[in-house]
């Protein structure tokens, strides 16, 4: 119905995950209405990622070299190994500060109603990563949804049998939330692993 | 908090409209485990788009040349002239092959609160394509909604002192509608615009 290439645009944004094809119209008839330069800068930055942007050989966390710059720098803990399913999470988790240790970025949960399991993960990758001891403790961060129980439960399985040290992230309140407020399921993870106060 | 250009995908795609922090992320990563080969087309098109399309110099209708195809189009007729917010809005109505008159897109509607007024629409370049007595009708086809009428009424006022007949499209139950969801403007339109029955 549309012009040509203003057609192809709407197709092309109508690809992107999460934007419909209302929304594909949307921000195809902003960009026809935007600064050259404006859109310039998007479409460079679309080239740019994709040059640039590589995936660590050792941990697939994204990265611009070879290696990332968690697995490169030597100040990091050698000895934990945090397990995650998304770049995303690495991300998430560095900001806390709270870990010192190096990752392993499955890329993505086992999920068998949409076709992933193990060998879509790079869960063969990790393997090599814990043969020479170094590694003494591997935290599963997956995701505390379905699919990430079941990743999690599968590495547990996988890893327990080689002496390791295999742990999650602790379940329980939201800091900052009202405990009103909080599902049946986290309440009761919250109850069932509660600490001695200080 | 991203490796660079990562995080610079990201900022570009959140400037777009409707497109949030969260989905500007998710659109991000997506791109990142994309084929090069797709996210290239999506760039191109982009590119492509801003260097091909222009604003039809009569109409202001999206255009791949000076004049766009409608304008161009000697079977259309010259007396009826069809006043639209957008160029979507000439797709809509071109979708419906109802009306075989010519465009004039005002690029928005008059919007006080936006800073829109009648000197930010093309409301000057349409006064000339009136002035040689061509055009006997036009058909205020603006949205139904606050902005859009208080387009039609300045249009309204404008142009009726020409002598030209101006016209509104009909208000009323949308065809396919249930009746009693229907809102009560629309249904009061509807009642106040009955017809007899054939």
């Amino acid at each position: 119905m549309y012009e040509g290439v203003v057609q192809d645009l709407i197709d092309e944004l109508g690809r992107l995950p999460g934007v419909g094809p209302k929304s594909a119209q949307r921000i195809a008839f902003h960009l026809l209405q935007a600064e050259p330069v404006d859109v310039r800068r998007l479409a460079d930055v679309l080239i740019e990622v994709k040059a640039r942007v590589k995936f660590c050989s050792t941990c697939f966390n994204v990265s611009e070299d070879e290696r990332c710059r968690i697995c490169r720098d030597e100040r990091r803990d050698p000895s934990v190994l945090c397990v995650v399913e998304e770049y995303k999470d690495v991300v998430a988790i560095e900001r806390t500060r709270e870990f010192r240790g190096r990752y392993h970025v499955l890329g993505g949960a086992i999920s068998p109603i949409d076709g992933i399991g193990p060998d879509q993960l790079h869960v063969k990758e990790l393997m090599p990563r814990l043969a020479d001891g170094t590694v003494t403790e591997v935290i599963l961060a997956t995701d505390p949804n379905l699919e990430g129980e079941a990743t999690a439960t599968y590495l547990t399985r996988l890893l327990l049998p080689m002496g390791l040290r295999v742990t999650r992230l602790a379940s329980g309140l939201p800091v900052g939330g009202d405990l009103e407020y909080a599902d049946e399921v986290t309440l009761g993870r919250a109850f069932a692993g509660r600490r001695s106060a200080e």
